[in-house]
């Protein structure tokens, strides 16, 4: 786990300083400094979109502004949930004027800061209303959903919020469309090896050279099972399975799928997890919609891919198909 | 290096199968089974564009497969060259009637098989032409470019003929201006970890914690120094400045610029390193033009980072500007 920084205090600070030199299509700003948005803000009358996070899971979270996409993101250290004041510059940024919504994983601090935010928003006006990713369906039970951690599936939600806010909808269908693409999303994950957080001294966890954490969190939060190292067909069922006990996954269903890497998988791996992905899809005789397969949430170096499933209905699938344009994703019309 | 694979004797044949049942705009065949090209053939008349190379590089090679970029690709075991059978495949599959540039990297056995191919096609009738990448400066002294390999460069030779051939010339004019995108192109990367073959049971080579090898290849092939590691800055300008030894990177020059990830290195350190060339290239007085920072040429799980610099005049940044798209990167109009 070698890395290419300079001081690891100001990791977070060079990483953004590099993504506004080579993306002029975004700036960096706000009260707190560890504010990203469109250089260009969106036409006037549009609800924004404002997300946050942690650090260390590039292109998520502030990969994601762009058009058809995020309006600002606010910017945490590795790992860490945003401050308050860079909330508050992400949904200041968003706001055109009808409304903003907040929507980001669902994490204690985030939730928290968040929230702090959108009182004060409100409190100047700005109307806020928040969707939280909660997709990983390893992290509690299906009766505890409300404690579920968000993941990789939180990409899809972007991509709905972004399209349905182009489209011109108001804040509250916005919100609502967004709402059901998270009912009807869920994602899990495989780690096979750690990361390192830039200031510290060691891996974020241990894990023997034969094995794998099933439904392990993008910090590393324990997963499910840790159990001996399985094929990528094993995985994919694996992974499917536990997906397909919470989806309607019914004959003649449509799916936004995407497999996704944590870092350090090659991506010919994904697409060996895909091929079988693919097969059980067929099996059950869903069509996936254009298939993401790629670093789309990332936990720096680590090893393992997770798999998000998200069940369309006609309005999800035209705006999941609706043009974007972000850094590190690219949806043409 | 924890793999997530099947059978490691049949990762190329699987990998190209998810790729297909990922993305329907590529179809696999050929009497080799190994060649990947558009499944919508482009329009009669335009000049073909071939490539190939050994596996284990995506989205190099076969990933470039799409509309402006490639027509098709000859896929080799991983880190062994394409078989005559794949490159004929390649050159047939890619020949509308108007000649085909097979455009690939400068190492022995895929010279030796092309070479083989494109007589063959020739003595069907079909016209060939080859222009080798052969970026990487660290692999032999200037006055030896002709011994030089290819590595992440050839992505914007890709885009040059890709886009030269769509806007309609013959073969000759777009070999000739992948020519000379060639010639002002120039490539250096810093390897921090290896990689391991999924057939072999070691790693491709050995490094220290505390290493780094400047210039080595794609497959692990020496560079030019094994050094402590340095800072993110310091391998950055290391890297910027054996460039621009070689190119002329005068004031108000305008340049395509590549961050690549060798297959394990964060997104974040990628932007850390941007950082930096970006200021040397405006202490230079040096425009880049839509940089390019990603993963666009990796050793599989292998730790680094390349620097990839063209030298644009009008015509071959109108070129690179031009629309693209395949599965894994995107120029929008």
């Amino acid at each position: 786990m070698k890395k290419l920084i300079n001081d690891p205090a100001r990791y977070v600070d060079e990483m953004l300083e590099g993504l506004v030199a080579a993306f002029p299509g975004l700036s960096l700003g706000g009260e707190s400094g560890r504010c990203v948005a469109r250089a260009q803000p969106a036409r006037d009358g549009k609800v924004g979109i404002a997300t946050g996070g942690g650090s260390g899971h590039l292109p998520l979270f502030t990969g994601y502004v762009g058009e058809g996409l995020l309006d600002a993101c606010a910017v945490g250290n590795v790992f860490e949930g945003p401050s308050v004041q860079s909330c508050i510059d992400a949904i200041k940024a968003a706001d055109r004027g009808a409304g903003v919504l907040c929507l980001y994983g669902n994490y204690g601090g985030d939730r928290m800061n968040f929230d702090m935010a959108g009182e004060m928003a409100s409190a100047d006006g700005i109307e806020c209303a928040t969707v939280l990713g909660a997709d990983d369906v390893a992290s509690a039970a299906p009766d505890e959903a409300e404690k579920r951690r968000g993941v990789a599936g939180i990409v899809f939600l972007y991509k709905i919020a972004g399209a349905a806010a182009e489209a011109g909808r108001d804040l509250s269908e916005v919100a609502g469309v967004v709402r059901r693409a998270a009912e009807n999303t869920r994602s899990i994950g495989v780690a096979l090896s750690p990361c390192r957080v830039p200031t510290a001294s060691e891996p974020n966890f241990r894990i023997g050279d034969d094995e794998m954490e099933v439904g392990m969190g993008i910090h590393g939060e324990p997963g499910i099972s840790r159990a001996a190292l399985a094929t990528a067909d094993a995985v994919a069922d694996i992974m499917y399975e536990r997906l397909a006990a919470e989806l309607p996954l019914r004959p003649g269903a449509r799916v936004a799928a995407l497999v996704n890497g944590l870092g350090a998988t090659p991506l010919e791996e994904l697409l060996i997890v895909w091929r079988q992905i693919a097969r059980r899809l067929g099996q059950a005789e869903v069509t996936p919609v254009t298939p993401m397969i790629g670093n789309y949430v990332t936990s720096m170096e680590m090893a393992g891919a997770s798999l998000s499933l998200m069940v369309l209905d006609e309005e999800l699938e035209a705006l999941m198909a609706a043009p974007a344009s972000c850094p590190f994703w690219t949806v043409s019309p």
